[in-house]
């Protein structure tokens, strides 16, 4: 019973129809039908003109962003256990050309707007100091915490005020949307955002991600960087179809609230063992040796964060009585 | 009836099938079977242990490659026509940091030993002028050439004398070895290519191509490359099995020689016009404006070359009255 | 007797007295006052607000203010015997984060609008190709000729027309200038010019070259890719006071004005023999190899450019006698 | 009185005059003999075969060799308060091509060998977290500690075991070795170090530093690298003419210790303020706002390091009677 990462969960079914469905000859790259309906389909779900981008990986989708946001001369402050930072092997100094990562400090992966602040005035106004350009956040974090709209906002005026662009690393967005019930728009673009990647393997999709741009005079320089970095495949309907797919009737946010559901089942298992908040489809826990093993005897599949603390990440297709064993062998320990 | 590029064919049913064949819970990014696998089915390939590495375009495939081979401070010698030089948006740069592309000469994309000295002896051998490191053939060329297996050898050989990396661009190897019948390993790792990439989009697959390593002391550099470009997809599982259905019996060959075959139908409808001879699957014709414009009419899609040039592709799934049609339309011009 | 390359020569008296006069505690970086000083002095030398940046080299100042031209993902258009093509180890690569150089052809290493115009034709408008950025000119050129006013307007204007930024490689402005006799301010900013190297070093400077601003509102840009590239010396005062005594009653000029006097004589022992017409000064000529050898019997020493063709460069502080003997001995040929 | 930066001294007359002595037409970049005697120099000085290479200032030396030790993909050790990481722009990103700083920390900016396995074992190995490939540590120190030379050696024991080469900064190294008045192989490469920067310009020097290899079999690279990164000077005998100045008689050491004595001065005024122990020519003092306003009317310029600490750094030509006069004021405070 699989608790390892949404990464590895199946796609969704409709997500397989919708590549099948497009199975045919047809316009290269990004020209066909699909692919040019993107924008639109994201224009509305946001409530603003947007620029959407097809990509295959979460990283790609950061990095390209990022490598618009910030010049190779300065600095992006993040969090220090932003998955920018701790596992995407560097890429953000790849696509950017060697910009640096300003690391900051916060429960749960979560940056605050005094975090931000207290970090630029740290650096010396001169040409001896990386001066920073952008701000990343991840949400949901990668503790699965979850910002909400009014929190966003304020790190978007922070932002603003400090002349920072302002970038959401959004690969569980899905979760942190279905978490709040707030509204997409409120916690992204209305709250300061200028890019972000739209997350969906992770939540049901096979390999299609997004990038969404705010700053539509951004969107050909990010082409012709998706272009350079081998990001422009030659057959983009089966990426668009796939995204068409988990937008249509609300299939993404579906599959974030069954993934975010099963978190919570677990969390209530067993309240006072977890280390976070669960807000989104992450649990961690602290236990003991023996406790996990006990755990890994039933057919349990996690991840050892560390000392005395596991990870369990649900998906949108993890099985009802699999969450069900799970929550009561995390009841019993 | 579309002559415009094997980039917009379909994807192959058995690519399908094998997609969907592996769509359930799995282990993340190549830890799965399928990807575990291809190391093994390469290796079998080409009679020779080799590495295997999925990625979703050629343009990764080459430049990941071209990135381990070529320092930032050295060059390339490819042709002035090689996709990496004119239609991968500067991403030989991108990924080797800097390094120089030094543009050779020669009828249809091919390259001489020849030319490769001459290029090799204009370079003053001083820190002022960047010397090269690596030579790249694109076979088939991307004029429809095909280099046999005694002419790469005599690329590997002067390669090897200049000390040169060698690296094939391998977007259309299938129709190469197709259309010559010779062994894979003789026109490649035994005529001392490095490293390539094995294309398979264009021939029937759906978004995997491969990067084949001759030199597994690269695999480690290559692996942590590919992560810091975005090219590690979470579910490469459904890269993998991609390209297993289209090694599994032959496939990737018998897609190749259908598209080689309908070249050679056209080819011989107006052989007084080719421009260059027909070996893989693209055809170059001469013909006057009013010619094309007839054709066009006829409901033909090809690309305009040049001022009197024209240039169809043909793919694994072109149909066969298609073919019959335009040939007749190309005889009576 | 040397008439091997002008970056050979002494300094001048007057360069080696204001390091001198200079040697004493003062504001690191650029915060003294000759540094201060800089941005005035050039300012009211080419009679239009500028920014001025002292480094160590030609190449510094010619990448950082391509790096400040050209992004990452864009090219260069610039002669094929550009120094910046040739003789930089490609430093435009590395600077820039791995832009393209575009090579035009032309005798002399000298460019025409229409080379230009071509060249941005030849270029397909999408995402594969690389778009043009910059364009850049070296004047005098690396064959000693000379761009009147008047040429770099018209490749000023088709830049414009095109969307390229205008960078100048003025290693060797001041022989133009010495040899037209035109106005500095017609020959770049009022032409069109964005940026510039202004060259001192060949011409009797220690080790100082200057980057010269025609847009101040790169300015910031310029002084951390400066930085960042390890060319902000810690005691600029050395080379602001080197430069400032080179532009003190216009010794720049007059350095000039003699390596050209000396490049004339000999130009006139020989016109027949000459490959490009004596603009600034450098020399080249047609010899058999006999009388190359009979010229280093006699002691001159100098670049052996090809079969059959040398090269002289004359220098500020060329000795009278010394360029007499060789223009005999070439006469007497 | 000028007690701000040893980057604010004046050079030693010998510099000047080496200066003026080379001062005539010869080779140019580095083909004259005073370049070509540092190879010599050097390795008589070390007491072992080295290569060393003119830059003009520590962040060309530091991060030339940087490049040279670390891939891209890789990271590099340091301090938090490493000059690499806070005080040169960003250059370690620029020169390597995005490799990553990994931060550790210290007291008084020095590193232990604990704290570089700690480091790495907080990298899991693995392709989606950044490998640490170097480790570099200042000596001094940025606050003026001295690693002596078993404590370097214990560091290159760790590095070696680890897999990491090692780089030392040396803008101080002059210091360091005045300070422990051990052997300056003992500190460098009996220890393990594989290259450093050997600074001159702090210490007496005009714009000459220089970047030392013990491992020759990377001279050639970095040779490219240096031109490459705009850091080959045309007429390069001027630097090596300082260098080679400081070099003879031991003038790098009698000026480091005239420094240092300097900075004993001032910490034995007040010993209870020192922030660290003073053991090169710097001095950190806590005082009050009212304190340090009082100091600076006595007309004493110095460094204020934030709240409630000022640094002092004394320089080789600091005068006698400011340093008596500082000790006063600083004892009477």
């Amino acid at each position: 019973m699989r608790f390892f990462s949404d990464n590895a969960a199946a796609a969704h079914p409709n997500v397989l129809e919708a590549i099948a469905a497009v199975n045919r000859v047809d316009t290269a790259y990004d020209g066909d039908e699909w692919s040019q309906r993107l924008d639109g389909a994201f224009s509305d779900l946001f409530g603003s003109q947007v620029r959407a981008f097809w990509v295959t990986t979460g990283t790609a989708a950061n990095c390209l962003a990022l490598a618009a946001l910030c010049p190779p001369y300065r600095a992006i402050l993040c969090h220090r256990d932003a998955h920018i930072e701790v596992d995407e092997a560097g890429a953000p100094g790849f696509f950017t050309g060697g910009a640096k990562l300003v690391l900051l400090e916060g429960p749960g992966a979560k940056i605050t707007p005094d975090a931000v602040s207290d970090a630029c005035e740290a650096i010396r106004d001169d040409v001896h100091q990386v001066q920073p350009a952008a701000l990343s956040i991840t949400n949901a974090t990668e503790y699965g915490l979850v910002y909400r709209a009014a929190e966003v906002a304020a790190l978007g005026d922070v932002a603003k005020r400090r002349g920072l662009a302002f970038h959401m690393d959004g690969a569980r967005i899905a979760n942190a949307v279905a978490s709040t019930g707030e509204s997409l728009a409120d916690a992204t673009w209305r709250a300061g955002v200028d890019a972000m990647s739209f997350g969906f393997v992770k939540n049901g999709g096979l390999n299609a991600e997004c990038l969404i741009l705010f700053r539509p005079e951004l969107a050909d320089e990010i082409a012709v960087r998706r272009k350079r970095a081998g990001h422009l495949l030659s057959k983009g309907r089966y990426l668009a179809a796939q995204i068409l797919a988990m937008l249509e009737n609300g299939l993404w946010l579906d599959n974030a609230r069954a993934a975010n559901a099963a978190a919570q089942q677990l969390a209530k298992a067993a309240p006072q063992r977890l280390i976070y908040p669960v807000e989104a489809n992450e649990v961690f826990l602290k236990v003991s040796g023996d406790e996990e093993e006990q755990l890994r005897r039933q057919g349990f599949d996690f991840y050892e964060w560390g000392p005395g603390q596991i990870r369990f990440v649900t998906s949108w297709d993890q099985r009802a009585e699999d969450v069900e064993k799970l929550a009561s062998a995390i009841a019993s320990l």
